[in-house]
């Protein structure tokens, strides 16, 4: 599907008093819906790339598997945008249901979370893994330089996942969320470990974005944007480290600064 | 809620080698169940302001009203994040459907909707205002320099309701839907037209972007940001006037060119 990650479109471009015609590429949107043992799931709206990964990524952040074995077939029908995901078992989970809000604050695992889906997924960090600020820094910049031909279009999301001396692996997403998802997937397929594994991303740290790293098993999350309240209420119950505003040699430790070595 | 927008926060900030503690302002995000008629209907998480304005605006963009005698009962209670509304009729709309796919294309409407919902509430615009190129860089302006005690906290999405001379109303919020929402909302509330109106807004104009401001009925919508392939396709059948990347004196018009006079 590489080559439906960006179009080509014309234009009109208007500067210093004149409209010209010209020719720029559009990053695209390509609605998934994710057919879960016959049934219809969700439908997630992403860039076309690494689609396995995205599926099977969201399919465990959202609880219903937590390996690849758990899958038996999978299929997709790429012109129709349909994911064909038969599991090993019934799913235990009514579409309905991933998105239940929790009510009052009987969960056990604090006030902060509020889809009971989340209390059953997101991992408490138990990683002492700990990074330089130019570590910090230097890995901000390799995501950042390695975007690419996305740059051009605007507007997409990257997430890479890496130790404390590289990037390991990134991805790109129109959906914050989804390029989070698609990380979560390559580990499980190719049963690659997050074990001191750290998370640097483009986009702000919503709690969402927080507790997708949390699914993940993350204990570091650098980001170049600002995190919310919420998130960081998230992160220090999760004991997860969350850094933001990663800037012209500058950044901000919100949670945790215990794993920043200086 | 207004006061609850934003919220103070310690945290540690690193520049020139050195790590110092500072306080700086969090945006925060607050998690709001809609029961409708009773029952669970979605949860937003959203920016705490204008939060009626947000949720009729969430509910008509979804079908579920169209106008606002529909509502018979709105309370909202505040400290645990629910919104109680009961309506006239029974809801014709269960919340698994709202999301669901549109199979084929079979709709009557062009084949670049996926949800079903989008297919009964986009609306085809038939306005023919124009707007000066002058104009849409000073609505700009006006919006990014309005965005206020926001600005410092980063990370959240203003969209502001305008006539091709002025800004008549701007919202803001931690979701780039929501703040579209509370648009759409305060017009219902306050009886207020959207004909010959147009939209400026902060964030991408993704598809969902794009929807939104048809669902409320504008011709024209002008982003900061770039607008994607899919939403693109959906403006041309809408007949909505797509413009992008409002920078430095330039802009892109990406369809329905007609609406712009130079």
């Amino acid at each position: 599907m590489k080559d439906r990650v960006t179009a080509a479109r014309e234009i009109m471009h208007y500067e210093n008093g004149e409209m010209k015609r010209r020719t720029d590429q559009m990053v695209t949107e390509y609605p998934l819906t994710v057919m879960l043992n016959g049934r219809e799931f969700v439908t997630l709206v992403c860039t076309p790339d690494h689609v396995k990964e995205l599926v099977i990524g969201f399919l465990a952040s959202e609880g219903v598997i937590r390996f690849e074995k758990e899958i038996k077939r999978f299929t997709i029908d790429e012109s129709l945008g349909f994911a064909y995901v038969d599991l090993t078992h019934p799913e235990t989970l009514e579409q309905k249901d991933y998105t239940k809000r929790v009510i009052g604050s009987c969960c056990g695992k604090g006030r902060h979370f509020y889809f009971q889906q989340d209390v059953k997924t997101a991992k408490t960090a138990v990683s002492q893994i700990k990074i330089s600020p130019e570590a910090c820094l230097a890995l901000m910049k390799e995501m950042q330089s390695g975007s690419g031909t996305f740059q051009e279009t605007g507007g997409v999301h990257n997430a890479a996942l890496c130790d404390t001396d590289q990037l390991l692996l990134m991805r790109t997403d129109i959906g914050r969320h989804n390029a989070l998802d698609k990380l979560y997937g390559h580990c499980l397929l190719n049963g690659m470990s997050v074990r001191d594994k750290l998370i640097v991303f483009s986009g702000r740290i919503s709690s969402e974005v927080l507790l997708k790293a949390a699914k993940i098993g993350v204990s570091i999350v650098i980001s170049k944007s600002a995190p919310t309240e919420l998130a960081l209420q998230m992160a220090e119950e999760l004991n997860i480290t969350a850094i933001g505003f990663v800037r012209n040699g500058s950044f901000n430790v919100y949670t945790h600064p215990e794993r920043v070595g200086i």
